[in-house]
């Protein structure tokens, strides 16, 4: 079959491999109709990390089954489905908590699973013409027949969650305000849950014009931060207090302003400035322990200055770490089939397959709109 | 009246001053029998904070009220009450939230106010024979008639619920794994909580022998930091896997291993790699925004380095800051009534108010096995 | 001052009464600009209960301080405010734990007061053109200064709150199904709070097709159960299953189908028959210990014949009772000042204090259209 | 192999029935250590169900795994484990929100599976020498090796986590006072978890001496419903309030006071009565919607009269239903592990499967001390 294969930094091809099987009976195999890229691919495509030429991207996946193991029970051939990105067993003592981003079953050795990443397992990606999914019955969340929704049914694999994440983290409730640091496709994913759970005011932060126009397109206060210290800024709209919540959906690769270079603490310390004192932060933003092209040494081994001190002075609490994708998929795919949720609105390309190396490109260079990029074998 | 005034670094007096007025109809005024020194008492003692000449101590306050305000509804003459260290009006957003240590009131440009302490407002402290309790209807905690459990009960004005604090901030419940780092009056005090919470093991970090005695006492394991890295200790006694919880009881003055001085972060990284992927991090021990003794230029501005890659690669989460004792002490109370919660094991001396400049010294020097003084003027 | 006062059954009036002045210094004076009728006054207007002449009515009050106690810290002459219909005091147990509409203070004997109800308390009733309101710190929410939201700040006295306390009594969550029986005034803003928390589908039940419509106006799909059983109907909509949660907004004097006449638990009963196994029921619908004129012996007395069997079988949890409106009133306020929310779609009638007694009259036999009438003294 | 086989009414026997096998991949088969008889065999036994002959009881088990499935990930021959008595998937959306005792997959047309149990699914019970377990990954949790706390574990089945079930359920938490009706062993049960979860002060109801005895031996407060109203009993204990929690570890066939008969929801409403407002209400003890001996029409269907217009004054909250033993069963474990509980207080017999006849016997009339009995097959 045909699949997208990193190569060496900068460099990704679609070529053959062999077709997936059935390997243990809980598995199924899904022919896929829509894979997207996600800016997490970035990282590996750029060579930020120990990823190694043959490995197949994609962990934002959806298709119809082709194949069922025998000890499957729920899901049968023909069922449409979309898969969290994470690879997650359902029975060990984190997948019971709810914690499948954290399973200790599929990826020895570490807490957590994915499809076509480094070091999360031997989880082959989805931007192929079909992907093996373990645990079926657990991984599999069945969608309507059809095709309708489609752009909104991938954004359940890890965006539209992970956003949500964001919001859950910082247990964003009616009436509260929120600021969201980003306005990438998880930043808008986060205040655009922010509003679904009846959050009164949403500030988003950011410095692209395009971004922040989304932002403001979907009920957000958009606050360019090159126009001025973003706590400030909010703070003055926000009736000089600070918001009831905050959420961190940049990470590490934050920028400092006025082309500052990279600054990877300077958005939890913006956070932690622009929430008033009791507040909650969320972090889906990805820090990491080992960051080779990290500006510091401390930064490389993943150690921030972080403004502990007013962090406690202010009485925060903080909630980090990669989206557990099943806790929130079947009731945000409830609100779309309803009409309630239409998070394709960050979807700037849908491309064939063979498109994915241009479409890498471009998405790594952020040139011609190209923000969230839907492929269809 | 007596009073406990503090003069110098490493002097305070006891002198007259003023006895105090109902200056607000919704105060009261109350005859102090019981106030205990506070560790947080020696950062002033040692002047290490911006504390000036004059200050009357004592946040931790127990007594018979003796005046009542006209509008005062619930407390009359008579009554035998304890007080939170947090001053708290009862109305503003956060008191109504719970978070009564963040008393948007009491204490104007600042959240959160307290007794007899630097920049938490104009309250006089309680080492004296009267002290006046604003919004006494709201501040006030009944106790018992009488004079059974005074050490007890004293323990409910601060560390009894601040140590319970930790518990919260890292939600302990029953059948968890949970450490403690800091063996002091609030390391046992969370310990004791998780414990008292139904946690099935609690481990307990320092190098003071006496105080790992008597973490053990109360049913927890000692681990003495100098016999090796503690969280290893810790994992090893558990199973190869890290704790579900941990709390800082230690903050900002942490110390290193082997006489490695003040070590700012050292506590909280320890944590972070004590608590297994998912856990929770509670943090009662104090960071300050601004220490001017600190190691570091950055640590005396409260940025401290922390392992933030760890952090979010292993999804934990943090709560901190000062405790919202009202949330707690009425239950505490109820506890100790019930015979089933007797915090004063932690109390190594009861003296009269005149002996406080002789039990400051002592207690700074930790020697004659000052840990917990109460005074009783 | 002019106020509206009970006389007997189906009679009020409107004559002077005595100015309200302060009596605790925690008190404020509010001159009234909006009250309004709420349909719990008609038990008392109706002679079904033990109101006896000279009440004045009116729990849901809006209006401007025009006078202050001593002792109040926070509200000042000229204020714009909204009261809970609770009279709460801010410091007993119950209030502490957010239970302010079962204080055990302002009504000694019984856990709750209100303003101009009986058995609730000493409180006249704002239907009048000043109202005094006790603990005024407490109990006074302000509001932007001005007129601007007359009408939707109003509802944040009784309605807004009471049905948002049934989506939180049911822990109505994004993406879950809910069943609100019930569309007048409190039925339809438990469906707008539903909609507003996330939920994706809501479901209204009730027979007066003006009603239904207005349900299906703010999204939610309206059930007429004089077309079939309800629960039934709703099971087919939601694909065979029940809804996740449901929510009471009729209580005690629901009707049968087909002018069957009262039947006091039959909404308890399908909502048990309406909600999926594992589900939650919140009940704002109010259920009474005595009603001289309930159909049975054992309703009289406040017993119904629950169907415990299939509500045990079924796994479901079922909250009840009064709203605590402070839980609430804050984030509901902010969101009408956000643009984010508009209760008053529920007001059918501004009227001036004069017309009270005509507009009681036809709200009482539901004629002309009157669903919400606000009065503007 | 040997098995408990189910007769006709008051008879059962034990015999020779085909050892079960691995039926699909995902099971295991489980040698018996221990199995024991729970209150709910006795509904069978007496012939008040739909249960027919050749029935093999048992749903408290736990044994070693002697055959695995080809699909099993975790567990191996030779594990010692322990199943909950409910039956579940792990992947339906009941098991996967935590309600494995509505499980959706493993009896169709009803929501909820378990062992040897009428109407439960296809289960073969446990007093036996083999068992077959479903999604064994799942369903067994792991235990020490050895044989160690074998009447301690075999409570982690059902009555601990049943008993642990009624907390949770009332939100139990330290510092409050709780009333268990109850005092068989899943009313100690639940009045033990009270204690381990930390409540102050825990009273218990029944009439019979000896388990008022056990209860007051755990630390509770007996109360003796032959001696007077027992929620008057209990206010006055309490200080004149009721207390914060209730538990009705009774059920259906509770028995009014003074040979009164059987009064189906006495307990109900004594538990409304006995609750403070505000509070809270859990209930393990089983209601059904179809009991053939109940003494009145009505309650045949299961229709009981319930004070709702007390329970909705006093605002209180009500969780019901069969335990989800996996939501709890490892933390239990853990307390057990780390000597913190110890719940086989309750066990009366330890016996061979071949005494079971006698045991049901004198079990089910309650002669000769019989309330816990485990079979060792």
């Amino acid at each position: 079959m045909k699949a997208v294969v990193y190569q060496d930094p900068f460099t990704v091809t679609v070529e053959d491999v062999p077709d997936p099987t059935i390997e243990r009976p809980t598995d199924v195999i899904v022919e896929i109709t829509s894979s997207a890229i996600c800016g997490s691919d970035l990282h590996m495509y750029e060579g930020r990390t120990a990823a190694e030429r043959g490995i197949v991207f994609g962990h934002e996946n959806l298709g119809i089954v082709s194949e069922v193991g025998g000890a499957v029970a729920s899901i049968k051939t023909g069922d449409r489905v979309v898969m969290p990105f994470n690879v997650a067993c359902g029975f060990c003592r984190n997948c019971l908590a709810g914690y499948t981003g954290f399973c200790l079953t599929v990826n020895p050795g570490f807490a957590g699973g994915a499809y076509g990443y480094v070091a999360m397992g031997p989880y082959r990606g989805g931007q192929a013409e079909y992907l093996r999914v373990p645990y079926a019955d657990f991984n599999c969340l069945k969608l309507p027949e059809g095709t309708e929704h489609e752009t909104d049914f991938i954004m359940l694999a890890d965006i539209f969650p992970t956003g949500y994440h964001g919001c859950e983290l910082a247990a964003v409730s009616p009436g509260e305000t929120v600021a969201v640091y980003g306005a990438g496709p998880v930043g808008l994913m986060s205040a655009y849950s922010a509003l679904l759970r009846g959050a009164s005011r949403v500030f988003v932060v950011d410095r692209v014009p395009e971004r922040l126009t989304k932002a403001e397109e979907i009920g957000a206060v958009p606050i360019n931060f090159e126009d001025g210290n973003p706590a400030e800024q909010i703070k003055q709209q926000a009736g000089g207090e600070g918001t009831d919540k905050g959420i961190d959906a940049v990470g590490y690769q934050a920028h400092a302003q006025k082309g500052g270079g990279e600054a990877p603490a300077i958005v939890l310390n913006s956070l932690i400035d622009t929430v008033r004192a009791t507040g909650m932060l969320g972090v889906p933003g990805l820090y990491v322990p080992a960051d080779p092209g990290a500006p510091s040494e401390d930064a490389k081994r993943g150690m921030l200055l972080v403004s502990i001190g007013k962090f406690f002075e202010k009485g925060l609490r903080m909630g980090v770490g990669q989206c557990n994708v099943k806790l929130y998929n079947r009731q945000l795919r409830d609100l779309i089939i309803a009409g309630r949720a239409a998070p394709s609105f960050v979807v700037s390309h849908e491309l064939p397959l063979e498109q994915a190396p241009n479409a890498y490109e471009k998405f790594d260079k952020r040139i011609e709109g190209y923000t969230k990029v839907v492929l269809h074998p």
